[in-house]
């Protein structure tokens, strides 16, 4: 692209810097805040700007927080000993919108991908071998996405806390409520079969 | 959604602030941010600020430019007494891309559009009617996009300049450059129909 103007390619090149915004997008969205006020961009780059520089991450769970410790983490009402493995705060969102989880969460930040260069020590992992070995924890449940890089997470995790003998279980894969069976794939409708749970269970779930 | 961090959700609703980006993008890229160096967040932030509050319009032709005589309007190359009226900098990109043009543009920043509040005085049609009162043009090209806001903002333009008596003209509309009939819309190909070039014409085209 040929810009009229250095002030608008950089901030095209800054923008289309961010994932899945190519240097189209990018025009259309720094042309949008030309034609709004000026107080809109020094709002959005205030915003970025003291997020970047004073996030705070928990100290016991690192997920994002503006205390060292977590308002989940804090709460008298969680369950400290019934850990929730997960990737990401985005996860913990997910989780906590569903209202149905009573413990505390341990994000690691990612996942194990030699491809991406994340080895285990780019990960929360020590942290959470930690709280199990000092006997913190009576259950770990894991809940990465079931992808090649979260199931060789999870495996290293596993083998790291085999020897302090804690139960760990992960969340279930199967067909989602309300789906019908023969849109589903083949490798999630084997799986809920081979997993499948008493039927006196599933009339516990709340709809 | 339920953030775990003021500092994170005020970033996240300034993002989704943007047009065609959802909280969820939102979320997603202001995540991404928080995992590159923080000098990334600072040279955005910095662009963008930069760029709202020393941008330039040429004084000619209103185009982005950090002179106030753009280069194409500057150049001694271009024939300033052809004029190709477009709405926006991405129209005046677009058709520089091509080379093909060796007028000079009048950038209205938008058009008539009374849903949108937007009006004629909205947009930078006195400069343009000025420029033809005063014998600066020969011919003007309109080069608005063909819904209903940019036929009218061109047969406003039309009807302010007509009793000047200038050549007017519109780019040509018909079957794209390697596209098949078949695929064509009825409006576009009708068009196309209508409006046919004597076939020698055709062959002066370069592909």
């Amino acid at each position: 692209m040929d810009f009229s103007s250095k002030l608008l390619e950089n901030a095209v090149n800054e923008v289309s810097q961010l994932p899945g915004i190519g240097k189209r997008t990018a025009l259309r969205l720094v042309l949008h805040l030309l034609k709004q006020p000026a107080s809109q961009t020094a709002h959005l780059s205030q915003a970025l700007l003291q997020m970047r520089n004073e996030i705070n991450y928990c100290q016991h769970c690192h997920n994002i927080s503006d205390t060292s410790i977590c308002e989940i983490c804090a709460s008298p009402k969680r369950n400290e000993r019934l850990i929730c493995v997960v990737e990401d705060v985005r996860d913990v969102m997910a989780i906590e919108n569903t209202g149905q989880f009573k413990g505390v969460y341990h994000v690691l930040g990612g996942k194990i991908s030699p491809l991406e260069g994340i080895g285990p020590h780019n990960l929360h992992i020590n942290t959470l071998v930690e709280k199990v070995s000092q006997g913190k924890a009576d259950e770990l449940i894991f809940a990465l996405s079931s992808t090649m890089e979260g199931d060789t997470t999870n495996f290293y995790i596993f083998k790291q806390i085999e020897p302090y003998g804690i139960t760990t279980s992960t969340i279930a894969r199967g067909i989602a409520v309300g789906d019908e069976l023969e849109y589903a794939d083949e490798v999630t409708l084997g799986r809920s079969i081979v997993n499948r749970i008493p039927f006196e269970n599933s009339l516990k779930n709340n709809y």
